[in-house]
């Protein structure tokens, strides 16, 4: 398996086609997994924003409030209004706004960004990443995966690593159910998340900086001989953590 | 950046020289990372165990019929109690048993594994799976990094992936903090878990089944020019999923 950058992208503006512009620098080839970082998806979708755009209703307000007694630093009300609009669940809100975005993903901020946003303030996730997979695939010539990435963080265990958002072209997981491991018996891993760890593939290429490489190919990843599933986001049915999360608050000593 | 999967491994037994196995099967350079499944460190190791080396204590009989309870399954007060004993820390007991192990790694049933096991019931996770990197690493020729990995769970999304549980001959995470982004800003993705993304990366590789592929090779990965840091488990201070789950109770509904 190899996995590359491809190189000579261009600050990306609302309206660019994606698709184009990598094609046009890759030599793509049938099965090759095209990750594209949700970074330069939301900047192509025109999601940019700016703090104006959110003016703060009572109920950002007093999450800021919260947020600013918790952390102790100040606390911007229209970006804890921009992060409410962007999401259907809050998880927590304090110390940081961890919330559920239309599409299903959990993370901070609803993964809005402030960093390589161009000249926006803000650039919000891509309304729907599996939907701009699918519109950057049909715009390539070969026959590719591609999986939108984010770069976010996780209970348990300190960093950020790689995750997919949105795929196209591949399911988002490689189903071992009912395979044998090598001495004939059942296998208890059963659902690996590929999507998940072809985007933490891709982070280790494309990187958090300057560095200019928002696609990463990966290129001979055997998926193998398996089923495979679309779910990725879990249901707060199943999610024992999340049903934890619900009664608990944030208390600072 | 490559991976490719040591071929020719055989059964892994206690005692074995893991370094010299792959040693043997790989031409090495300097600056690859070498990924090696815990399974086969834990057989080198000689962790394997049956369920009859624990008698189960009333903590563990009670955490087996709370299971029972919750899933409707029959369970082995024997395995609860393995569990236990490889634990420091206990954050669920029910519907699964989630604890912190005794090098910090959080995780179901402490990690013991029940598949690709050899001829032993159960197979515990290596005591220290950095200690057991670097023993790894210092048997090589080539000046490699070794990182243990595991396959494993997580809240919020569905499926397991690729985990680091130890690494040597290199930091667990690569520091942006500091650094800007295109625009001159300051980052806000600061910690990225390399180690977590290059098991991501070896699991595509090397799968959950009968492949017998252990070990993977990830060359020319550039960890680029950046500070570093070993901090890969959360303390509980700072992990609120963490103290949620405290407070938390499992009910079946
Ligand atoms: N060429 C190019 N690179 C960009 C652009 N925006 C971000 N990047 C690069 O894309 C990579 C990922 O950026 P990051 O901010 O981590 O994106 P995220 O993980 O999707 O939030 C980095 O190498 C950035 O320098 C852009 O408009 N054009
Ligand atoms: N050659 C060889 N392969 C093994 C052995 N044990 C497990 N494997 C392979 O190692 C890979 C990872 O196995 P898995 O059970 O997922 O390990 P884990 O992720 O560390 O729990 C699979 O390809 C297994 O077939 C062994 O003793 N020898
Ligand atoms: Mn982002
Ligand atoms: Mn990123
Ligand atoms: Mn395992
Ligand atoms: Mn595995």
């Amino acid at each position: 398996m190899h996995a590359f950058a491809v190189s000579g992208l261009p600050e990306v503006r609302p309206g660019d086609d994606l698709a184009a512009l990598v094609g046009d620098r890759a030599e793509l080839e049938d099965g090759d997994v095209v990750c594209v970082a949700s970074t330069v998806v939301s900047k192509a979708e025109g999601r940019t924003a700016s703090l104006a755009d959110f003016p703060a209703g009572p109920r950002a307000r007093e999450i800021a409030s919260e947020l600013e007694a918790a952390t102790g630093d100040e606390k911007d009300p229209r970006f804890a209004q921009a992060v409410l609009e962007e999401s259907v669940d809050l998880l927590m809100e304090a110390p940081f706004l961890l919330t559920e975005t239309r599409f299903g993903h959990v993370g901070v901020n609803a993964g809005i960004d402030r960093s390589n946003t161009g000249d926006a303030e803000l650039l919000l996730l891509p309304e729907n990443p599996s939907e701009s997979a699918e519109r950057i695939r049909s715009g390539l010539d070969a026959d590719v995966a591609v999986v939108v990435t984010d770069t976010s963080g996780r209970p348990f265990r300190h960093g950020q690593r790689g995750v997919a958002l949105g795929w196209a072209g591949m399911p988002a997981s490689r189903d071992w159910r009912g395979e044998t491991d090598r001495d004939g018996h059942e296998l208890e891993v059963t659902v690996e998340s590929v999507v998940d760890e072809l985007a933490a593939t891709a982070n280790l290429v494309s990187g958090e900086g300057d560095g200019g490489t928002p696609v990463v190919v990966v290129r001979e990843f055997a998926f193998g001989d398996h089923g495979g599933s679309d779910a990725l986001y879990r249901e707060v049915e199943g999610d024992f953590v999340r049903q934890a999360l619900r009664g608990w608050e944030y208390a600072r000593d």
